[in-house]
């Protein structure tokens, strides 16, 4: 089966799709999808609707898992988070998928043993678990990978439940 | 020309529909869109975008105007509602139709004439306008009314234009 993870965000909003057994994943997909800064608000979360539905069109995940939006010190950032997060949202439930929001924190800890880990151990982190040649970059899309294998990792009997 | 006007939420979503040669305007339809506080966010943003893109089907519209977000004292329910504003714009947006965003301020100094007006003040301005026999209730619904007669009086001489 197939997990999408997904960093939400406006200008980079992160993606990772991994293909899975419950025990043992593999990146199928890992990216970024970028709105340019200077278009309206509107027109940039159609884009990025757009290319969420596209991304689950060609990989038919079973569920979606997304880093839950927390208050950040930037208001007008948190909001452009929030926007893009309820599109990528509507946009999986409303294909009847599976959606799990996860906090920085639950993610960190799944993946990098504790809660305080930086951005770099998680890229590392990352890399390891799916056995990738580089730590993935930029950031976002290793945060997607992160929250995609927090999912399996917190579904995991559940994952292999729907294998069997 | 039909002007689409939200106050966005995610418990209760205010919509108004006004028929407008951009001089005056009629309301042909005007409510609230309920998701059920029970049910997960996704679920309930999947629906908002459901009901949203019903309305745009039954009355395409050429616009559609939505209060913008600001920071509220309460973090979570801004998020929501910024996820709920998200949703709606993807939606218009995707569809080639304009967006607009109107600050709380803009809105009811448009409106009641000043921006520090109260909610009442807003509803029975909305009334006056509509011509309806009611002040339009709950206030979602007139502060939906009251983003779209923004919009119409903002936009009036090219609402006209287009008209010609």
């Amino acid at each position: 089966m197939f997990v999408l993870g997904v960093d939400p965000g406006l200008s980079r909003c992160g993606y990772c799709v991994l293909r899975t057994d419950g025990r043992r994943s593999t990146a199928v997909a890992l990216g970024v999808i970028r709105t340019a800064v200077d278009d309206a608000v509107p027109q940039r979360l159609a884009e990025l609707s757009h290319d969420i539905r596209e991304i689950i069109d060609e990989f038919s995940p079973q569920a979606v898992a997304i880093e839950r939006v927390l208050f950040q010190v930037n208001v007008s950032t948190a909001i452009g988070v929030a926007q893009a997060a309820g599109v990528v949202m509507s946009e999986a439930a409303g294909r009847g998928l599976d959606v799990a929001e996860y906090s920085p924190n639950e993610v960190k800890g799944a993946v990098a043993g504790y809660g305080g880990a930086d951005k770099e151990q998680v890229q590392i982190m990352v890399q390891t678990l799916l056995e990738l040649p580089d730590p993935p970059k930029p950031a976002d899309a290793a945060d997607a990978a992160a929250v995609a294998i927090t999912h399996i990792a917190m579904a995991a009997p559940r994952v292999r439940a729907v294998l069997r």
